[in-house]
This record gives structure tokens, sequence and C-alpha cells, in this order.
């Protein structure tokens, strides 16, 4: 190692992977070593990870790059990329100083090189007096999606009734307190009775149902909206979107943020009940959340002070060691987790 | 017969029918009569019937009723119903007055009594200086959907890549009119050479291809649009659907207006594609033309003058009498017709 170098520890992607992942698609490299300063010819800046976030996201960039990609796909053999919270160590960009605390896209390792802040959307830590982990959840990535998706493209009314699945997550925990927040009815999916008793006891969801134990989501879902669904946060796709379509009323919301249920399948599952949604005039959207990060500040004022006041609650599932990442990852598509997944 | 009856020929549907419709599915009866008069007890108008309207939706309403509806299902055994022109011979309703012409909802008869008006959306005529027949078409409720569709929902720029399917159709080809005055690159999928030769040398489409021809949807939008779409009129569902969407632009609409391809199927085809509009932000919205009748006078306002000076031109496929009904209405589902479908 050079003077001024240290070692760095990194979650690497074995090989392309289809299907579920296991625990063995990543291993931990301590090969790498790095200068803890910013390169003469870059402009970037050099930070240490403080927290790693596990999204499902991540699982799309597991698999050999085909079609349009919202982020860099991974490479195999290299270090995986995700959010995290990390603390300025160098700066040659003019935003950001030494000893800043940040959140945005980084490696999962110990320490990174940002080379591109505006393009990695790298924000700077205003307020401290929240647990730094919330800007890889709630005040971070998950929560600007679940605030972009309800308020900007679902455009809630007091009363209206409102499904969320995947509900127990990062997105969908946050979607359910701003819709009761508002005056709506909620219910919401999730893959364990733990989950589900986590919704109505811990969010406040009118109702819960655990999908797995569902063999008709049409039924399950007739019988928690009789009166139909005027908003539906899909983070699952598939399946339960398409038993979703049948139960939406008149002007309903759809808003597409992610299929979970269809990232390991070679073929996506095909969505038969179109038609309802010129029946019922239904508005479907799928929801990126990069768009909306000029929202970020109008975010926090609303977010942050219904946090302090106690009127939204946030459950993390944080591991300790990068050790414990890939386990954490492919937690999030056997249901292991509760709650946000974080390192 | 009565004093003051007439005999009153109807075109009756046999039976509830499932699968492609038949012309044997319906029948002209003369059995019934009818007083020339509106009852004393109604404040509804009696019209006679000049132009009535072969539309697709009207499929739908040839089965046994199932699930939601947007129009009054027909009975088995009964006259069948559709959109008309007429002329008011006898009015207890305060708008409208003996001599008046209207469009809206009426019997597939000769003289129909319109109980209530203002639920079945009759308009007046006040332009006549056009052919009458429009007001089942381009200035009736096809025209509005097109309006309502590429206007309002689509929110349309000069320079956009806009696709319309079944684009020969009464909605079709005012969509691709529209789009074509808006400074957009329109292409037009139909089911026949003459119809693509329709769409490119009289409606000034850009492109077009029968969608017969193609084994693969998504090939032949490849090739007509290298840069992708960001308008879709749908008006098929189905594959066609599932193949745009694969091909859809960032921030890209798709109006669901129709499913013709679908409308004769037990189970309607699966859509695999959804996961695209979450990578493309697409919106994707169901329209029912009802929702829009407010906005009929403008879009008059927008189309006469047009039409006046031949920037919109149209394409009927008129049969005399209503012993035509049953091949027409059959025909807008093995293609037969040509443009607008009326008697």
């Amino acid at each position: 190692m050079a003077d001024g170098e240290v070692r760095n520890k990194q979650v690497i992607l074995r090989e392309y992977i289809s299907g579920f992942p296991k625990d063995s698609d990543l291993y931990i490299s301590t090969e790498k070593t790095m200068p803890l300063k910013v390169p003469e010819s870059s402009n970037g800046v050099l930070v240490k990870n403080l927290y790693l976030s596990c999204d499902p996201y991540m699982r799309l960039l597991m698999q050999k790059p085909e079609g349009p990609a919202l982020f860099t796909p991974y490479t195999s053999g290299s270090v995986i990329s995700g959010y995290g919270v990390a603390k300025v160590l160098d700066s040659k960009h003019p935003d950001f100083n030494k000893g800043d605390l940040v959140w945005g896209t980084t490696g999962f390792e110990e320490y990174s090189l940002i080379t591109t802040p505006e393009i990695e959307s790298l924000f700077k830590i205003e307020h401290t007096d929240v647990p730094l982990s919330y800007y890889t959840g709630i005040l971070g990535m998950p929560g600007m999606t679940a605030y972009a998706g309800f308020y900007e493209i679902c455009n809630p009314k007091k009363g209206e009734y409102v499904f969320v699945s995947a509900a127990s997550g990062a997105v969908g925990q946050l979607v359910g307190q701003f819709a009761k927040l508002m005056g709506c009815y909620v219910v919401g999916s999730a893959g364990s009775e733990e989950k589900v008793d986590l919704l109505i006891n811990k969010f406040g969801f009118d109702g819960a149902f655990n999908y797995k134990e569902e063999h008709d989501f049409d039924a399950a879902l007739r019988r928690c909206f009789p009166e139909g669904i005027d908003i539906y946060f899909d983070n699952v796709g598939g399946k339960m979107l398409d038993a979703v379509i049948l139960n939406m009323r008149e002007h309903g919301r759809i808003v597409l943020c992610g299929m979970v249920s269809q990232y390991n399948l070679d073929r996506h599952e095909g969505v038969n009940n179109l038609m309802r949604l010129i029946y019922k005039r239904v508005l479907m959207k799928g929801l990126v959340v990069f768009d909306y990060y000029s929202l970020y500040t109008k975010f926090l004022d609303l977010v942050l002070p219904y946090i302090k006041e106690g009127k939204i609650v946030y459950v993390e599932d944080i591991d300790e060691g990068l050790e414990s990442i890939p386990a954490a990852l492919v937690g999030l598509f056997s249901g292991r987790n509760v709650g946000k997944q974080e390192k």
C-alpha cells in the first residue's frame, strides 16, 4: 500500500444472474486499496460510506443489461452501487466540503470516489437531528418516491380508498401514512403476519392482508374495498396489479412504482384486465423518482415536522458491516426483511 | 293499427352472442307499431331516425352483460340502440322542438321515443351546412372521442411522434389529421392495403402499415418510429398495445380508447411489457367520451372551420336502409368497412 492509501472493502457481483438472487451471487473483497484524496484530474468528492441501502431495483442491475435502464448497470466481477449516506473526506467539487454529510448513489464499499456528484444526485444533509440512516429511506430516495407518487401523480383527496402493495417496505409504509394524514382509507398488502401486524398497529393502516395467504387477490381486494379503490400505489406488478385493476373506481389513479413480483422472472406475467381502465377512466403512470428531485426541499418541509411530532413513524432493519449486505439484498426477495433494509 | 300509428321497422338482437358476430345475430322486424306522439306521461322527444351509426363498442353490448358497462346493455330479442342523427317529430321536452335535427343515442329503428334526452346526451344540430351524416362521425361521438383523447389526454406538442391504430376508422382518421395539423409525425395501422393507401393519400399520414401483413408488431413499429413513439392513440389493445409499449419514448402518453382486437375474445390477451411504463415514465389513461361532452361547442369551433377549408377530410361508408345494418355492424370486425360505417 502506498502512503495515504487505505484498504477498501467492497461488495462484488460475482456474475450476472437470472432468476432469484442467492447470497453467494455477491462476495466481499478486500483486494483493493485507494488513496484518501480526490485525484488532481477530478472535480469529484471522496466519501466514507456510513449507511448503504438495499433496494429492490438493485435486482434489475444484477442481470445482463438489456433494453432501457435507469441506473448504470453493474459489471460482472466489480463493485455494486446503490443509495447510501456518507461523509465527505475530501472534495474538489464547489458544492461539497470536507466534513459534509451527504446522501445519494455511491459504491457498496468503505470509501467511494464520486466523480460526478451532479449526475449521481448527491444531496447535502442539512438536518442532523434525525437518525442519519433515515436518509437512505424515509428522507432519501424511497421517501421522495412515496411523496412524488402519492402527491404529484395520484392527486389524493380526503376520504378516498387507497391500496398499497409491498406496504411494509420503505416506500409503502410512508405512502400509507401520507394517505392516513390526508384522511384516506388505507389498506396494505405484505408477505407475512408480522408485517401485516406492523401495518395496522405501527403505521395505522385501516386494513392489511398477507398476500401469501390469499388464493384469489380479486376476492381479497373486494373484501377489503367493497366500494372499490381510488388510488393504487403499485410496488409489485403482475397478478396483484391485474386484480387491482378489476377493483378500480371511476377516475382512479395507479402509480406504477416497481414490479418486485416480476424482477426474478425471465418473462413478465401478462396483465389481462386493461379494458377496465377504459370503463373506469383510470389513469396509470410510471414513476421514476429522479424526475421529482427538484421537490426535495418541499418534501423535507412536509416530512421533517411529521417525524419530529411523531405523526409519521419509520421502521428500519439495520445490520452491521458490509458483510451483511449479500444476505440483506437477497432477503428483499424472500420477504426476510421487515421495513427498510440497510447495512 | 290504431289511428296516428305507424309501422316501425326495427333491428333486433336475436340472442346474446359470444365470439365473432354474424349477420344472422341481428334481424329486421316489422312487427311493432307506434303512435307518432310523445305519450302524455312522458317529457321525452319522438324522432324519425335519419342516419344510424355502426360503432365497435356495440359488440360489447351484444353479449350477456357482466361487470361494468358504459351503455345500457342490449336485451335478447329486443331492438338495439346506438348513435344516430334524427329529426324531432314531437317533443314534450323544453330543450327540443318539432323540426329540430338532433344527434345522440337512439333506437335502431325508423322511429324512436327518447324518454330521457339529458341522460342520452341528445345534442341539437345547429350547423347544417355540412352533411348531416357527419354528426354520427366526425362531428359526433367519434369526433369528440378523437378530440378529447388527443388534445385533453395526450397534450400533444409540435414535432412529436404519434401512432394511431385502427387509423382509418371514424376516430383514427381524425386523430391522425389533428396530429398533422399540430405538426406531429403520424403513422397509422389498418387492416388492408386499401386503408393504408387512404391513410397516406387521403388523410396525409406520414406512414402507415397493414397490421395483417406484419408478423412482428415490435419490428414494424421500430421501422416506422426509429426514434420511438411519444403518443399512442389505442383503438385495438392486445398485442399491438404490448408492442407499442416497448417503443414508447420517455414521458410518452397512451390513450386507451378501445380494444377492438379483444372484443370477440372470451379472455383478453395479456400485456407483458408494463414495466416499460416505469422506465419511460409513460402515462396511460382510459377515455370515455361522455366525460368530455361539455367541450362539444369548443370542439365544433375547432373542427367546423377545418372541414369547410378542406383542411380536414372525412370518409364515410354509407348504406341505404335499416336492412343494411346487420352486415355493416359485423363488417366492423372483419375489416369489410372503409372509413366510418353508417346506414
